[in-house]
């Protein structure tokens, strides 16, 4: 998605080698337009597919789920990080490990909300280590629901997460793949490492 | 907004005099389309006064910035909960106490995000105490943003929030009232007893 790189280049910021911050457009500042954009991208990408609910987890995935079921028209259900008070029913749930943190929480999703009947598109901000993916994907399975697919915003080709979901048979679709960044740079997947150079004075 | 009091009496459940659960359409599943209309609702109850960004905290009340965000046409930022590892630059907290959690927990938001040109409306799912949205605007005075007022989706009117926020000086819009609540019963505000008993078996 040409306009998504754009903005990645103009307003991202690269403090490392594997942390790309983007809070200014799409995870602490959202462009509301460019989200409804990108959910229907999403929706364009998994076309032909019935879906029945998009599926994330909180927070961040939020904006783009709710922009995916915008697009497709249906409704949209987030995992929660914390078993909350109010939600003392039957939950599937998956252990994740966040990298960024160093911690390991679970997700959770009540029985209610997730089926057999439910034909599910999974959506989240970053695939990096796809550790939520992986976890929102067994949660999937384990409701007997049947998965359309995974997208993301953002992947940063260069970790391993794509291939754990692709190992386990699911079809993925990013809108901005990156095959490497250092602070200034950035290079997605095909692009040269000349082009690459050339938009470093944007930065 | 009749819709979504109706919605809550078909679809919440009370599970005591103070916790409603509105997980099925509001909070866990989201119905995308009733999102997308209360945050037009929100835009008609605040318009004549220009707002520049709306603002809420994760990670509830996104969807319903998010749609604010739409009708208004402005960005959203949602302020976090916990301090990222990749948001590294100054911010502004404020603490909130959780009652339904017994914690007390930070919500942060960046200063790149938030300043004097800044028409703030905060929006959130729920005003009961008024713990939150009190941070929140806070948060917006110690940014020496103008605030435009507090929009919340569901007031528990029987709890301080409301009075909270006016002392100190805020417009507040609610898109439902609950004057009380037992289980099986909803009363609204302006609503007489009988004809929330007349809704009862509809629950």
């Amino acid at each position: 998605m040409k306009q998504l790189e754009e903005r990645i280049r103009q307003e991202g910021l690269i403090l490392s080698e594997t942390v790309l911050k983007v809070d200014s457009f799409l995870n602490h500042q959202v462009d509301t337009q460019l989200a409804l954009e990108i959910g229907q991208e999403f929706a364009r990408l998994f076309s032909g597919k019935p879906v029945t609910k998009v599926l994330t987890v909180e927070a961040s995935g939020i904006q783009f789920a709710m922009a995916a079921g915008i697009a497709l028209g249906v409704p949209f259900v987030y995992a929660k990080k914390k078993k909350a008070v109010t939600l003392s029913e039957k939950v599937y749930s998956a252990p994740v490990h966040s990298f960024t943190r160093q911690e390991t929480y679970q997700i959770s999703i009540s029985h209610k909300y997730l089926g057999p009947d439910d034909k599910v598109l999974i959506v989240d901000d970053f695939l990096a280590t796809g550790a939520a993916l992986v976890g929102l994907v067994q949660i999937v399975r384990e409701a007997g629901a049947e998965l359309v697919g995974v997208g993301s915003v953002i992947e940063k080709s260069f970790q391993e997460g794509r291939g754990l979901l692709e190992q386990m048979g699911v079809e993925v679709h990013s809108l901005a793949r990156i095959a490497a960044m250092s602070p200034g740079v950035v290079r997605f997947v095909g692009e040269t490492d000349a082009a690459a150079e050339q938009t470093k004075e944007n930065l």
